[in-house]
């Protein structure tokens, strides 16, 4: 892809282990991505080695995901190898860049295979969590495809949202994330209630007592968000999400959720409403919110149908259905963390404890 | 490559994960390659999936072991990271599938850095080695190019080495295994001197009181050899390597060794003598010889320079300088295990015992 040089993918490779990860000597980076990457995995496996720490690729193979959800037995769904606990143990960081063949590899999958999966392998994802990590993007003609664009602007797109075009992409980072921990100490600060209002939208919620978490990127590159556990029996209203939501290549769109005492009480779906009947079914929690998050990054200009991007487009709030952040006093427990994004750029407010905090996707 | 079908692919899928690894169901396995090997990587992990296995896939990029070397520092060249010991101890089967991008790939590192990765990661082959393991190739263009063919032309050499072009591979192996046997049983029961005659060799060893292994094609994919360790102090004599050598990369022709005592005295190669000057002065046990192999696979006409698949051609005998495996009995020690052939079909002679075994290429 042309509108990426070397120098580009250098300086991506530099941002992850430097910003990101702050990879150490002698640690064990485990890098995970897809062939389709490989241009950003070279660069990174040099970089990882000039920091004298271990650079630990673990490339799948395009399908290698379709094919195990297709084949796996009882076993293979509610277990895993004793090898990923080692390495899930023993590796100090870890970066997951998804490089899809194809965004909708796992759409026919029956969402309750996923899930036994997802149920089987939650211990390796909290001793992930517990280290380093980091989730990022690198662009393949399928991502392309699902932003809907040729894969020379879907390339230069993503180049802007990782803020590669500035001179120091680390310190561009840097300036976002002091700009977010001043939203935190100033306008959020204290927050009780929030109000979302838009076409077709008018919700309230409690952040009471609940932390602000200031997403600067470097566990998800890009980032640029703030993001909160609403009180959870505190949603009451009606909320339209215009961004169309792609939940594990399943496409849905223009959702809208009513709220009662922060239960889900009617839940509505222009394409999707069987996954989205299905997802509030899954249990207790999946019909109550676990986060709230404001968009801030201004490079993201529109949606390209992956949430890493998605929900960090500067003018944007979104809220996940299912599991809160513990980090953020969030009690919300779930199988399920949806996000879904609400965007308030062409006519909208978000207002906190009776002050107006963005409107029509600026921020005050 | 059009000279292999789905089918021949699927079958050397079932053939490495049946009859060379006979794969269990929980069974970890481990398979390293290269993204040049994905059609044949995506049947292996539906097979050991299909096996209720898991397969670990270890998918190398292209070019990055060349990357590691030339990048690598002290720590990384004299150690190892934890995650790879665990592996290494975890794992039920190991399947090493070569697919090289560039089989001269590592020509120009310093052989004292391979040497010390070698060294460091001694433990984790011995883990291997102690567990059920294979090693194997896919065609790839660079092997084809090494081999002087056009890469249909080497597909089909590579499948027909495989012994994928007969009805039931796995009893065609079986068919090889027993063969081998009889040879040991037979011909090579008992056996005490061994003389190798062909124009410019004529070379005395002893392998008295030493244990043949039958090379069936569970380790070695294609094999196709019986091999012995020689008595260290026995060789005298001249021998003529005529087959071009290609270790770690490097290429060496027309290698003529003399031996006293079971030492070399003297070596001369037409191409690669300083390579022969410092890998013979690696190690007291470098001059002295580890192996005699006889060749046996029909299917393999010609070499390709690959020493998997050179070593097996039938007619040929094989001498490796270095360490010996010690279950025929062999003591020899060194970090050197370096095979040499040379071909018997143009006018040649195997004797034991005085008993003339193989004539002009053709065992009796």
């Amino acid at each position: 892809m042309t509108a990426w040089t070397n120098r580009d993918t250098d300086a991506f490779a530099e941002l992850l282990t430097g910003y990101c990860l702050d990879v150490q000597p002698g640690q064990q980076v485990l890098v995970r991505s897809t062939t389709l990457a490989a241009p950003l995995l070279s660069p990174l496996q040099r970089t990882i080695l000039a920091r004298e720490a271990w650079p630990l690729l673990r490339v799948d193979l395009p399908g290698e995901d379709e094919a195990f959800f297709a084949l796996a037995r009882d076993a293979q769904l509610d277990g895993f190898p004793s090898i990923a606990r080692a390495e899930a143990e023993q590796a100090d960081a870890f970066l997951t860049i998804q490089a899809p063949e194809n965004t909708r590899g796992l759409a026919d999958v029956d969402p309750a295979r996923l899930a036994r999966v997802t149920r089987a392998r939650a211990p390796l994802s909290e001793l992930r969590l517990a280290r380093r990590w980091c989730g990022t993007l690198w662009p393949t003609p399928a991502g392309a495809q699902q932003a809907g664009m040729g894969s020379e602007r879907f390339a230069a797109f993503v180049r802007g949202a990782l803020l590669l075009d500035r001179d120091d992409p680390a310190a561009a980072w840097r300036a976002l994330g002091a700009f977010q921990a001043e939203l935190i100490a100033g306008p959020l600060a204290d927050a009780r209630e929030v109000r979302i209002e838009a076409e077709g939208t008018d919700l309230t919620l409690s952040v009471a007592g609940r932390t602000w978490a200031n997403s600067d990127g470097r566990r998800n590159m890009p980032s640029g968000e703030v993001f909160t556990s609403p009180v959870e029996t505190s949603a009451n209203g009606v909320i339209r999400f215009t961004v169309p939501s792609s939940p594990r290549g399943v496409l849905v769109e223009d959702v809208t959720l009513s709220f009662r005492g922060g239960e889900v009480v009617d839940a509505h779906a222009a394409r999707g409403q069987d996954y989205l009947d299905r997802t509030l079914a899954t249990d207790d929690g999946a019909r109550r919110l676990g986060e709230l998050g404001i968009g801030t990054n201004r490079g993201i200009t529109q949606p390209i149908g992956a949430i890493l991007f998605d929900e960090k487009i500067g003018g944007t709030v979104h809220l996940a259905l299912g599991r809160s952040y513990p980090e953020t006093g969030g009690l919300n427990e779930s199988a399920v963390h949806w996000d879904l994004i609400c965007d308030l750029r062409a006519g909208g407010r978000l207002t906190v404890d009776g002050t107006v905090v963005q409107q029509d996707g600026e921020l005050r």
